[in-house]
C-alpha cells in the first residue's frame, strides 16, 4: 500500500497510503503496471501546478486485477484483469450530449484532477473500467491508454488501405500511431531526429526519414509520384512540425494536429485554400477507442513489447523522468506497481 | 469590339480589340455583364505580375449571349444566354483524375492565364459555357461565378439547417455565404468594421457585429447559451481573424477557410486539439456549386440586387478599382460591356 507523490518542485516521495474503499459505483484495482506518460512527466516538471493537488499521484496508463468492488457495479467481477479509461465526464454539457464526452467542456481526467495509478490500490468509477482478456500480457494491458489515443487519431485521420501516412515525431503516441496505420493498410513514414527512437522504429519495420539529415518534403514527393501523402499526423508540437505539415498532403489530403502546442505557431493557410486540406483537431479517445486498442492488443500483431524499453519498479518513478527528460533513450517506460 | 487592357503598373487602355473566332469546341460570346473580382483589383495593383500577360483583359465574372460556336459544341446553341465558370483543369493529375479538377495542379484560370471578360466578345472552351434560364436577369447571372464560391464554401463548410454560422468579413463573397448559409437554414452573423458594409447587410436581413465596438467571442457565447458557433468562415484573410476563427467555434465546430494569407499567420492548435475542431480548406468550385448557384439565383430568394452596388460601362473600369482600392463604399461592381 505505497504510492509516488509529486509534492510539487520535481519533488517525488514514496510513502504509505490509505486505501480508498470503493463506493457503491467504484472499483478498486490492484494495480500490476502503469506507464509513465508524457503528461506525468509535465506534472514532474511542475507545468500542471494549477491542475493538480497536492500531493498528487499521478498514472493513467495501467492493467491491474480488480480487488474489491461497490454494490452496484454488475460488469465487472473481483479478480477480472482491467483497464482504465481515465475520463470522467459531466454528462451535461454540449460535448456530451452530442455524443462526445470525451472532449466535455468540464472533463475531470484520473490522475490528474483525481489520484493516479501510481500507487499499490487505485479506487475509480466503474463506468471506467474496461475488462482485458485472458491472453493480453499485462504489461500490455498498460499500453491500452496510449494505443487508445492512437487509434483514436487513425480513425479521425480516416486512414484507408494503400494510402501514404506520414507520422511527425516518433516518440510513444507517434510509434503507436505509425504501428496502428500500418495495420490499418497505410504505408507509414516516420520522422524524427532520435537516434535511438529511429533505431527502434527500423527495427519495427517502419520506414523513417532523419528531417535533419534529408529534405522531407522532397522524400514524401518521391515515394507519392509527386502526389503528396493522404494523410500527415502531426506529434510534435514543434513550430518546424507545424510549418511542414502543410507541406506534405496531397491536394484535400489530412492533417491530424495530435500534439499540444503551448504557443499558436504559424500555419500556411494559403495552403489549405489552395489544396483544400482538412486541419482534424484530436484528442485523447472515445469508448470505442479503446475498444479498438484492446481488440487490436489482444490480437497480437502489434509489436509492443519493443514498444515498452523498460520496467521499474514503482520506487524508480523519478528515475523514468529523469530519463525521459535527458532526451530520450527510452520509448514507454513501465512502473511495477504490487512489487 | 472593344477590350480593357491591363498594362502593368496600375494602367488600364481601353481600345479596339480582334475578336477571337471559336475553334471547334469554343463558344464566342457577346459579354452582357462582367463583375470586378478582388482578384482583378491584385492584378490591377500589379499583385499578380508573374501570372498574367501584357496586355492582360482581365474579367471572370459574367453573363452573356452566344454569338458564335464551334462544330463540335452541341449543348449551347447561338443566342442562349449563358454564363461562364472560369477553370481549364489539364485532366492528368491527381486531382484531376480523383474529379476534383477545380484543384488541379496545372489549373489554368480563365481572365488570368487567358484573356478574360471586359471585353465585347469572350471565346472561351465550350465545356466552361452554362446556359442560364430566362427569368435570370443578364445582372444576376455574372453574380452566378461569385454565388458559386459562396455555394462551394457552404457546401465544404456541410451547413445544417438550425445552425449557428459566423462570417468573418462582409465584403462581397462573405455576403454571398451569408445568403448562401441563411438559405440553407443557419442563424447566421456577419462579423465587419465597414459601415457601409455593415448597413447593407442589415438591410439584408442579418444579423451584424462590428468586432471594433462589440467582443464578438462574447457575442457569439451569449447568442449560443455557451456552447459557441457551428461553422465560421474566415474571409477576411487578415491576422485578427485567423487569431479568433479558433475561439469561436463549440466543440467539434468547424471552420472554413475561404480567404487567401499570403503570409502564414499564428493559429491556435491547442484549440484543435481541446475541442476538436475542423479547419477546411475551400478553393473556387465544382461544377455541382455553378448549377446550385444558378438555380438559387434564378429561384429568386436571393437578394442579389442590392449585393450589385453599381454598375458602370466598361470604360469606367479604372473608376471601380479606385472605388474599391478606397476602402469599399461598394459592394459588387459590374460592367456593362456592350452598349
Ligand atoms: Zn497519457
Ligand atoms: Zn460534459
Ligand atoms: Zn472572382
Ligand atoms: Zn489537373
Amino acid at each position: 500500500m505505497k504510492a509516488a507523490f509529486y509534492e510539487g518542485d520535481k519533488k517525488i516521495r514514496i510513502g504509505e497510503c490509505t486505501c480508498i474503499e470503493p463506493e457503491d459505483n467504484e472499483v478498486q484495482i490492484k494495480v500490476s503496471y502503469a506507464g509513465i506518460c508524457g503528461t506525468d512527466l509535465h506534472i514532474y516538471l511542475g507545468h500542471m501546478d494549477k491542475r493538480v493537488k497536492f500531493p498528487q499521484i499521478m498514472g493513467h496508463e495501467m492493467s491491474g486485477v480488480v480487488h474489491a468492488l461497490g454494490g452496484e457495479v454488475k460488469h465487472i467481477a473481483v479478480g477480472d484483469r482491467v483497464t482504465v479509461m481515465p475520463l470522467d465526464p459531466c454528462g451535461k454539457c454540449q460535448a456530451c450530449l452530442s455524443g462526445h464526452s470525451h472532449i466535455c467542456k468540464n472533463l475531470k481526467f484520473l490522475g490528474i484532477e483525481t489520484p493516479g495509478a501510481f500507487q499499490t490500490y487505485w479506487t475509480v468509477p466503474a463506468f471506467a473500467v474496461f475488462p482485458i482478456p485472458d491472453q493480453l500480457p499485462m504489461e500490455h494491458g498498460a499500453l491500452i491508454e496510449p494505443l487508445a489515443v492512437a487509434c483514436h487519431d487513425v480513425r479521425i485521420g480516416d486512414v484507408k488501405k494503400g494510402e501514404y501516412a506520414v507520422v511527425l515525431g516518433g516518440g510513444p503516441i507517434g510509434t503507436l500511431i505509425a504501428l496502428v496505420a500500418k495495420e490499418a493498410g497505410a504505408r507509414v513514414l516516420v520522422s524524427e531526429i532520435n537516434p535511438f527512437r529511429l533505431e527502434l522504429l527500423k527495427e519495427l519495420g517502419m520506414d523513417t526519414i532523419n528531417p535533419k539529415e534529408k529534405d522531407l518534403v522532397e522524400y514524401v514527393n518521391l515515394q507519392t509520384q509527386g502526389t503528396g501523402a493522404d494523410v500527415v499526423f502531426e506529434v510534435t508540437s514543434s513550430a518546424t512540425g507545424a510549418e511542414v505539415m502543410t507541406q506534405l498532403p496531397r491536394t484535400r489530403g489530412r492533417i491530424v494536429v495530435v500534439a499540444i502546442f503551448s504557443q499558436p505557431p504559424k500555419v500556411d493557410l494559403h495552403r489549405f485554400f489552395w489544396r483544400e486540406l482538412k486541419l482534424l483537431g484530436a484528442r485523447v479517445y472515445e469508448r470505442e477507442d479503446f475498444e479498438k486498442a484492446i481488440q487490436l492488443a489482444a490480437a497480437g500483431k502489434l509489436p509492443l513489447d519493443r514498444v515498452i524499453s523498460e520496467i521499474y519498479p514503482l520506487e524508480d518513478l523519478e528515475k523514468g523522468f529523469k530519463q525521459m527528460e535527458s532526451g530520450g533513450q527510452a520509448m514507454k517506460i513501465l512502473l511495477s506497481c504490487s512489487r
